[in-house]
């Protein structure tokens, strides 16, 4: 059966993730962005316990009823009062109990994917596994950040590289304009986000086909791109000022070396790698520096089957918001994507820690404009 | 010479819309969105020092040097240490020093005006004058809030209404899709972020053709819509529990009996009259309670001239974003409107507060989605 | 009757404080300590409507009852929601109305100081006017800030100066150890926190006759005792980085020059003049560097009758907190004092801007240890 | 040798009293009071490493220079940014890590207290006890508010009780009024804030021979204690709102039924045993309520004699203050105390979890008045 053979393939690979880890790495909190490893080992599990599970499985035992408050959003009051914590704060369960829920779920769910099911529990299903996969990517994402934001700078993994090199920057793609099909069609799965398929009319334009690399931010650096407010949004300005932001998240310049942590720990800057780790007022500053623009995600898709891409999420110059005919889902599925669709910004392509056949040309990525710890980087449109 | 003319009905009506103030409510900052009349006074009148007087009038004297960083966005610093304050705590200059300052402006802009000048410096006073019709429109919302926010609730001007009664909720407009053409052509004057007029494509879609009363609105609040989260976006639903939302502002429910504050006190709410000062927040919550939705900014645009309008504006699903070829001007007025493109949805149509003729099928306004002191409402879609 | 010449002689002083104003600066709050002058002119005339008038006048007509929410702490509620504003932000009731307010009052209690009155409502309008006393020497401290804090350094009183030189540094007072009376005696006016009189031991110790000057503190801050920890209390040390605080409030360096705000405006320092408008934890800083300490209030008071004072306010090393047998005044007078006597640090003496006859040598001033936007200054305890 | 086997038997108990603990317990910090028990343990151990190994013993390899960093009170600077962060957010050094610190550290002790060494020097190994056995108490409080705001109440030793019951209310002390001796004399260790022993005169007074009760407190959050302002401070009761405080630190009423958190879980709440978990303000407001009052730290210390005392911190109406003759020791360990001596308030006594023989009748302990995570009651006066 595939759909138990991707299960167990998803399911293995988010504990093979964490897997460097020690204990203590599994619980902090840095900021509120970034959920503590054990967080998403069990938010991943309470997925398929609370929406498999539970309403299809008679006589299936709750591993423990209380974790329905700690893995969800909202916890539980006790008596008048409502305890609010933030995640970070709470040392129980431990790794071990988290562990021994995920062991229980699986066996449910072994037994459970041996039987036949309809299309919709098949496609809730694959809807959990790639909900999984999601946080696969914020697992990476958020154990860089809890690394590297500890003064001790601990390695991940030796072994684990980022990929060095990027296309040279010379060469432009050329589109014409005309009216283009954007959003998912065919068969297979896709987000509620990438529907319905319709029409989008799009002038000329041009996208650089190499991202802009560490090296060319520099110049940006060193031109004073983040001393003159010309560059920025009113609101990005803000941002650098208030956080007195000079370089990409995880970049130091120690006694004139440029440096920046990784998987390996603090390493020498590549000059010839993919440019990451900024956000959307950063990508939008450095454009208007280069007097060029970011694309939006109808030119991006438009383009995206003659770009090669997938080592950095790229900022498009478009709001995260529903296409013709999104509908939402009745229930608490249908919370997933259309709650968010205000205040974000959206961002196409994949990363290099965004799990293998995650990413689609018409997948659509959204954060906050301030945000960086995702692997985000930038492809020059005009 | 009509420019000359322009230029005095609008800084008078300016003066006009102030007349019924004390001096004590020149100078609040209830909430930093607001700014205090005596800073709308200076500040536009400041526009046409800096940017007219200064540099085309040989032998002009400046007012008062010091005004610049009173009326600009930023405050001197003396010595090594910079003075931060927000306007409101600024009580000078005094009221009477700044309607000199105006006094001096208009008289040295007389004399100016009088001559024969470029289409470029034509189309700059231009600018100015519609500045200062912004700043008109803002005058009467902070005044509102100034007064509607203080517990004597004082009259602005008893003889001052707002449009009581809107049309009938019945009927639809139907619009087919098809390739429309959107932004600003033709002669006169536009803001920047109206251009480049280009092609989007629409696919069929209706809008209501009368905007949604209070009795429709009070419908949604007694159905419980401020207490269920699944009409909100995430971030409007931290909004409505944060701020203890329950109503639109300036709503009151004293003893059962719904009551507004209004130019005239506080009134009783008219119930067929349109609603007015929601935020994006609650229109969206409101239009999916509807399971309708609101218009794109294109939508509108393309239905407007079948629309009649003007006495609210109208939430957009758009999020405020360049047109394809929008460049900024050179130099500080090329600060006007490209800076604000994030984080902010934009408005379409007029308000009841709007200058008379200001407003145009192609105007963009924008707000970000939490603010609603300003005369908004909503227009349904589907 | 002396009562009826004491009241007007300080109602009187009160408005002199004022004369030099313009409407504007009576509105403005700039920070939370600070209160707008016509709250001042307002909150002392509420005292003698509300705890005199009004329960003593028969047939005495309130101004306007909307008053005692706006002169009082608490504001209305108007339906289920409480409308909760800063005083800055109230530009009504307007200066005319408050002064109106005041003139109504003061007829009142004009016939009313006509007639004999029990020995309790005479103490309680002596307690009314020693209020409005203390909030005479608040309107300096704030109309100061107010004007202090403008870009533009307005002049108060172009011929009011402060007391320029100080005595000369070399000589101490020495005093003996023993039992000492402490607390007010003896007939006339004190506040409850004066009392009960009562023995306290002290050990020797000795004051130094004359106050820190600006000359002294200036070689404290070249001498780097802003830039190091070891001088300051943690909690002062947090205040200083994340205030950034370099100097005395007031001081600027421009160019090289030492400069002040005062009652003239922007003045060079005077290097023998006391030191003024500094905070708790840089008195204790200033002392911790000098290798001495601050009085307490206890030795401070046994020694005044053998000090000059008057100038400055002088900070002590006593918390306030009361007196053996402290009792609180039944009903709202009881919330005087009391309710203060936590996380306050005492001052002693008077200072330029204290009314004549106002203070004793047991009165109690106190403020938090943050603040100095009062007529504060050092005295050196060994 | 004396100090060797005092060393090891503080050393032990440390590791003692976190033997229940799971790895994940050992990094939280939920609020910035509550310090990660990891920290405890490893800041405890730097102290040995940092004032007595490093000066003392030649030869001595530091186990970690970067544990410098983080055990002390600043971090380090890499390149021109410093990286800020809680304790709570660093998952390394890991648990494992910092007991191989601890065994590198003893080891190294075990040898070096084989040998003599001068006055000075022991009474600094003493200090480093004596501060072992403050964290000890702090480890107390801190696993319990760790344990304690999870919202699975995870049992900490379910053979560990409470002391239960408390003397009968009735009988008071009365001491006479004259002037008492305070501070500590005779040899031992004390602390600095305990120097010098002075004279101090007290009037007649009276203590309550016993705590009060559980039930005392029931009975004053019954009568509407909470929410009457005037038994409060004016900060207390702001604090009281805004964090809307309506019983003590750990107290549930679920379905009626008065619960509180303790060592072995959720528990019925004992009405006989001592309150706790208090702030000073709730401590004053009961005491106000009573008519009664808190004592001074010198009125507890002349009355402890003739008191039994020590299972809860008894706040005192005196605020952390030098006392005469009090002086730093030179260098960081001046730090010690003194910094403290601003807004904090004296408690007098021992608790429940105060290390054996560690607490004296001259023992000052001192905390913010907001504070009630340690285990605070109350002791009546008048």
């Amino acid at each position: 059966m595939q759909l138990k053979k991707d299960y167990f393939t998803v399911r293995n690979r988010t504990e093979d993730i964490c897997a460097p880890l020690k204990t203590e790495d599994y619980v902090v909190q840095p900021v509120v962005d970034v959920s503590p490893p054990k967080w998403h080992l069990g938010h991943t599990t309470w997925f398929f316990e609370t929406f498999i599970l539970i309403p299809n499985v008679k006589g299936y035992t709750e591993f423990d009823p209380q974790y329905n408050f700690v893995f969800n959003s909202y916890y539980e009051s006790v008596g008048a009062r409502v305890i609010r914590t933030d995640r970070g704060n709470l040392s129980r369960p431990a790794v071990e109990d988290i562990m021994r829920y995920r062991r229980h779920v699986d066996d449910a769910m072994e037994t459970f994917l041996d039987k036949e099911h309809t299309p919709e529990l098949q496609a809730l299903i694959t809807l959990g596994l790639n909900h999984e996969e999601q946080h696969q990517e914020l697992l990476y994402t958020d154990i860089k950040y809890i690394l590297g934001h500890n003064p001790l700078f601990p390695v991940y993994n030796p072994a684990k590289t980022s990929p060095a090199t990027t296309k040279a920057a010379g060469s432009w793609l050329e589109m014409k304009a005309g009216v283009y099909d954007i959003g998912f069609s065919g068969n297979g799965f896709c987000f509620d986000n990438e529907l319905d398929r319709h029409k989008v009319y799009l002038g000329d334009y041009s996208l650089r086909e190499a991202l802009v690399t560490n090296a060319e931010y520099l110049d940006f650096i060193q031109a004073g791109g983040y001393r003159d407010f010309r560059y920025w949004h009113a609101e990005g300005w803000d941002w650098v000022k208030k956080n007195q932001v000079e370089m990409p998240m995880y970049w130091y310049n120690i006694n004139g070396q440029w440096m920046h942590y990784n998987w390996q720990g603090l390493q020498p800057l590549l000059p010839d790698a993919s440019l990451c780790h900024i956000s959307y007022y950063e990508a939008a500053a450095f454009a208007a520096w280069k007097e060029m623009r970011l694309p939006t995600e109808f030119e991006w898709e438009a383009a995206a089957p003659q770009l090669s891409w997938g080592t950095r999420w790229e900022w498009t110059e478009s709001a995260y918001l529903p296409y013709p005919g999104f509908t939402k889902a009745p229930g608490a599925i249908g919370e997933y994507n259309g709650k968010f669709m205000i205040n974000q910004m959206v961002l196409r392509g994949a990363s290099e820690v965004t799990p293998p056949h995650h990413s689609r040309i018409t997948y659509r990525n959204f954060f906050h404009p301030s945000l960086r710890w995702q692997f985000t980087g930038i492809r020059l449109a005009k």
